[in-house]
């Protein structure tokens, strides 16, 4: 069997933790299993590299950024290439030009084009465990990339599917995916089993347990996913293609609070003004999510969105500047909002959710300013001081807690 | 024309430091010039990497140990690149990979096999200033190596040599090669000129100012370099072929501490006795400096030699072990000597040379234990207490501090 391992920064902070890793991957290894492992940066390695460039050059370029950032997986795959020997275990670590992990030239966000696995394919025919630096590639040009924040889950996913692994386990410091946040939700239920969709969805509306990116692409290559944690030796989720259906109809509730309400208001009603708005913004790189279309006063319509916190200030600014050709009387806006959503394969065969969620709303008296939807979510915009009372709410009323 | 610069790890130990080595290149670049840089790791990086990884295994793999040294020089230059864009000149970093610095596979002690240039001469003809990383190479399984310490001097050697550089300057914290080391003798004199052979004795018996290797390879290949201060604009110190025959017989004093005396007493004195011992000693891997050998008592002879300190515990284990097979009556040892040198082409044509060096000391009172010789250097190991003491002596007793 061939196991592809994935542990993230705080997994290997420090030497306790670097060896309770080698640990856990040792015992795959004696089992008789093959055993790639695949690991980010020690702790806030990667903040910390940041930070430094930054104090050199504010607007480091990004080939130079990655250039740096790449660094601290090499530190963390050669100390545990080292532990592991201290353990009297054969490993070996690879950087991404070592591993064949060649990627596209987009410095800070590259993604994954091939990966030649001829030296992993070697060394663990020569009975090595195989440590991978995640996050990163090599271009065309022989330039490291790296694949963004959260990288290194696409790494062992993409692994995983070219190596054909039987596994694919990602560590993290949380038993698994959870039906909300337990930190908000005391009652909330580890799930054992999730969907590919149901998983991408909630890691669109805030669930940090995995980054969308990899679930996509475990989704096109069919890689059965294990979230578990480091610390101790519960099951985990398992994410994959088809869950069990169970009597619940959604799956989990996910929060999110980096989300800010703008309005454009007065808008002239006639076709194209829409578009124009939202071609402005796109072109400008800041990503929309939630649109409400209102109708306003004498022949003119109300258009608000939300934006994340961070694309707040620039989106204002673009709209003032355009403000005339977009044919916007006024302007205002809210960050004093947040997201709560609802996800489950479950409600595509089920038209009382949305129903029901806006009920479990209604009775915590918490108001609904921004209502959308997917086949599989509901997402709405509430007030943020609201949002810890509304995820219990919701939490309750599609009675997650309750064990299955 | 195109220049090769090499700068230290303390040359870019800070954020100013690395905007003042950004600078002096730039100006290179600016008067038109090819710019290469090679840098070391950032202060004391590699010795806080090495206290890393012991801390994980005190017997790292040279592989692994190679694989996480290299991540320090890395980060050098991508800082280095940053900088320079933060002044507006367009640079580029390269690592060993990227730069074509293909070695041999001795993981810690790498020789450099052949230069792939075609990736800096087209960075160099894209008119960017290039940033190498020192110290490291790649092998032919891509694996990362390390050139042993001081490799950084030997990387910009060997780029100089096949990019046809017409300068190589070598910036160190100190203003170039001295007649003697300046903290000891105060009227030291700066040398404008040494030769390659010269420069390699001093840096074999003690002179810290280049890694001898790195003369070696600048004498194989006629690369002329030049030692020199990155913190002032001194014009430094031409190592090259010929040098212009000054009146001094000697062109430096240098001591070293790190040396320990062993004596083998009552040996038989029969052929085969010495090899017998120093073969021992070099299949254990110890290095042994000057031998004397002397008639003792009854038939035997008494046979001393230097080792390094490091090397003192190990050397007196292995004698004890074959003391019988070595016919050894006797085994004693002092650690507390020192060598002191004279280098200089002069002494070739001189014989005079020892002589007056013996009468510096005897003058001082110094007492010689033993005398070591080659073509253009002569050594002799006094009692550690009379070193500085000896250092003046001989350096007066040669006139050194005159300026020519």
């Amino acid at each position: 069997m061939l196991v592809v391992k994935k542990f993230g920064g705080s997994s290997v902070a420090n030497k306790e933790r670097i060896f309770n890793v080698a640990k856990r991957c040792i015992e795959d290894y004696k089992a008789g299993h093959d055993v790639v492992v695949v690991l980010s940066a020690m702790g806030d390695t990667t903040d910390e590299l940041i930070e430094l460039a930054h104090s050199i050059n504010p607007n480091a370029k990004k080939r130079e950024m990655d250039m740096l950032m790449t660094t601290g997986e090499q530190v963390s795959v050669s100390l545990m290439a080292m532990a592991m020997h201290a353990l009297d275990v054969p490993a070996v670590s690879l950087n991404a030009f070592q591993a064949g992990m060649v990627s596209t030239s987009s410095y800070g966000n590259a993604r994954f084009k091939r990966i030649d696995t001829k030296r992993i394919q070697h060394e663990l025919d020569a009975r090595k465990i195989v440590i991978v630096t995640g996050f990163q590639g090599v271009n065309k040009y022989d330039d490291i990339t790296t694949l963004g924040r959260g990288g290194s889950d696409t790494t062992a996913v993409a692994l995983a599917a070219v190596l054909h692994a039987d596994k694919c386990e990602i560590y993290t410091d949380v038993d698994g995916v959870y039906t909300a946040d337990p930190r908000v939700v005391k009652n909330a239920r580890k799930l054992d089993a999730i969907t590919y969709d149901e998983m991408l969805e909630l890691a669109t509306v805030g669930a940090k347990v995995l980054h969308g990116r990899s679930v996509e692409m475990a989704k096109k290559y069919g890689v059965e996913l294990v979230v578990r944690s480091s610390l101790n030796r519960s099951e985990g989720t398992v994410v994959k293609e088809k869950v069990k259906m169970e009597k619940m109809l959604i799956t989990g509730v996910a929060a999110d609070k980096n989300t800010a309400r703008i309005s454009a208001i007065g808008v002239e009603d006639k076709p194209g003004t829409a578009f124009k708005i939202f071609n402005t913004m796109s072109k400008n790189h800041i990503n929309v999510d939630i649109i409400l279309q209102s109708v306003g006063r004498e022949g003119t319509k109300d258009i608000s969105f939300t934006v994340s916190e961070d694309d707040l200030e620039p989106a204002l600014q673009i709209l003032e500047e355009h403000k005339e050709a977009l044919t916007i009387q006024q302007i205002s806006y809210n960050r004093d909002v947040a997201k709560i959503s609802v996800v489950g394969a479950g409600m595509m065969s089920n038209p009382g959710v949305a129903a029901k969620m806006f009920e479990s709303l209604y009775n915590s008296r918490i108001n609904i300013n921004m209502i959308s939807t997917s086949e599989i979510r509901i997402t709405v915009l509430v007030d943020e001081k609201d949002i810890d009372k509304a995820m219990n709410a919701v939490h309750e009323g599609f009675a997650l807690a309750l064990t299955d």
